[in-house]
């Protein structure tokens, strides 16, 4: 018996969920490359790379520089860089071992990273970037007509360039994956067209997050990059992207409170993340009681709703609770319990936790 | 030169807030005894007690149990406990090496607590507990009423009572701070009279939370446990308990991507914390540019909007974040880089971070 609250994995549902994206990846006929955010696990990225993913994408140096220690040589840092400072040699060590592509939405972020890469590798092979656009999220990402500008400024720094990305971020609301996708293409699609009319050849054409996955064009994209799909949580559950049965994180806890018509339970935004957009209905859901809502979260209490005429659980009962962004929960262990069939099987190290820089 | 995201920790300011608070509870005639769990910081809960603070205030049993090594020997788990499989073993432990006071809201809690520490420890001194009672934030506590009777079932378990606690965690609303110190003192006082007529001695009464604070009843409470004072946060600015200027901890962040009145920076969710209250007016606050307000956050991208006519600031700028809350922060870094007049003195290690259990 293990204290509450720690994260748990079944390995199971895990599996499912690797074989269907790839599955669909394939039918699609684009490439995988899947989110290592999401889990900062080696022995789960090693799963997706069983799967037939053809590398990882991570977001930072420093989770590059995990999963390259690991093993893994096809990286795709998504994320426009700024290569100053201490990243800059570093990110020139990881191109040593690895081959790295390099998210850039600026002239002066490739000129930046051009100068890291190039100071003192004379003659190495050079560096590969993506350009990132923005398809409608409005986060990172220059205009798709300007991505030739940039791709043009990289090749003139004496970087490669891979193609074009970006992340439709605004999927995550209830319905909006489709009209996301649709997005996805249209903005990809015009940046691959702006690189090709000024002759810089564009192979890859990169989109995807789990929400607007099914619905990625396979006439424009040729890499998938979902994330969450893997373990699925709260909010892939309430944006119908994957039902409850194929949530495959959750924290153990225990109530530790209980009043009528409400159970405290020991987990928290310290285990759970403080996530909660507007479209969910609470801080994550009770896999045991799915009509319940968590409806506030503090550190070390989630405050869980029951519906009128269910009696609330005894002090003791140890529930599955979803967060509802499971990047998030990841982020906050050291490890997680793995589980198959309810029975523990062993703990997997979150090898990239707090990996920041 | 260190690579962004990273926490840095101003001493100064950690030193004029930590005087601050103490002078309040001196003038009060209270004592002070701060919750940890904002900071995890060995460090600043020894400059804590050097500032007169009388123990130290923690929410699991695994922040006790680093506290307890690092010499702290008065602490108050202030939490309902439920101290089954290795946390009864654990909590036994602790109470072996430290003065612990744990919290308690039901007479099957105080039953498996006397269990806990019982069971190997005959003839030991008693574990202390408080009855923790609702004082309007409607978490866990019971009612105020029915203090008394667990207190006696704990009495009646061989355990010894320190008196009642409540947090009152509905200070945490534009304006709320006094109404909250009002309900606060209203709700310990019942409890207190209760016990007192159950013939039941209530040395302790305490509260506190850092909105309320300012306003907590000196003819009720006898000890104050705020947190967030030691550091400070956008919550805290934005609710009034303390000014920008007082705020001692931020997320060194890095522009690395602009456009016409929006910079992203690198510092997101994984560094700052989700939180995300409906009475913010953000994600956090830029400190060097406090008219912009954070209104996006991804999990490393912070999307700050400014104000019209101010100009965005050039990639590579370093700009200082303050997270919305703090403990959510610092529960996310395995160090704080200190300074001192902005200039790096050294690296606090977060050493209870992730004690969740």
């Amino acid at each position: 018996m293990r204290d509450t609250p720690y994260l748990v994995v079944d390995v199971d549902l895990l599996e499912a969920n690797l074989a269907a994206m790839a599955a669909h990846a394939r039918a699609l006929g684009v490439d995988l490359r899947p989110h290592a955010k999401t889990h900062k696990s080696v022995d789960i990225a090693r799963r997706q790379l069983a799967h037939g993913a053809v590398g990882l994408t991570v977001a930072t140096v420093a989770e590059a520089e995990i999963f390259a220690a690991a093993g893994f040589d096809d990286l795709f840092l998504a994320y426009p860089i700024w290569a100053e400072g201490p990243r800059a040699d570093r990110l020139r060590a990881l191109a040593g071992v690895a081959r790295v592509r390099v998210g850039a939405d600026s002239v002066e972020g490739v000129r930046m990273l051009a100068a890291a890469v190039r100071a003192r590798r004379p003659g190495a092979a050079p560096l590969a970037i993506a350009v990132e656009v923005d398809s409608g999220h409005h986060r990172s990402g220059c205009a798709p007509e300007r991505a030739a500008e940039v791709a043009a400024a990289a090749l003139d720094a004496g970087l490669a360039v891979d193609g074009v990305f970006t992340f439709p971020g605004h999927s995550y609301g209830v319905g909006a994956g489709s009209d996301a996708a649709r997005d996805e293409a249209a903005a990809l699609g015009t940046a691959r067209d702006a690189l090709t009319a000024a002759g810089i050849p564009c192979p890859v054409v990169s989109g995807g997050s789990t929400p607007s996955a099914r619905a990625a064009d396979r006439d424009v994209l040729t890499e998938l990059r979902p994330g969450v799909y893997a373990l699925g949580d709260a909010q892939q559950w309430e944006l119908g992207s994957s039902g409850a049965a194929s949530i495959a994180l959750w924290a153990c806890a225990t109530v530790v409170s209980r009043r009528e018509g409400v159970v405290v339970v020991d987990a928290g935004s310290k285990i759970l993340g403080a996530d909660r957009p507007a479209w969910t209905t609470g801080f994550g859901r009770a896999l045991d009681e799915p009509d319940a809502r968590i409806a506030a979260l503090s550190e070390h209490h989630a405050t869980l709703a029951l519906p009128a005429g269910v009696p609330a659980p005894a002090l003791g009962t140890r529930l599955r609770i979803a967060p509802n962004h499971v990047c998030s929960a990841v982020n906050l262990a050291d490890a997680l319990v793995v589980e198959s069939a309810g029975v523990e099987t062993g703990v997997w190290a979150v090898s990239a936790r707090g990996a920041n820089t």
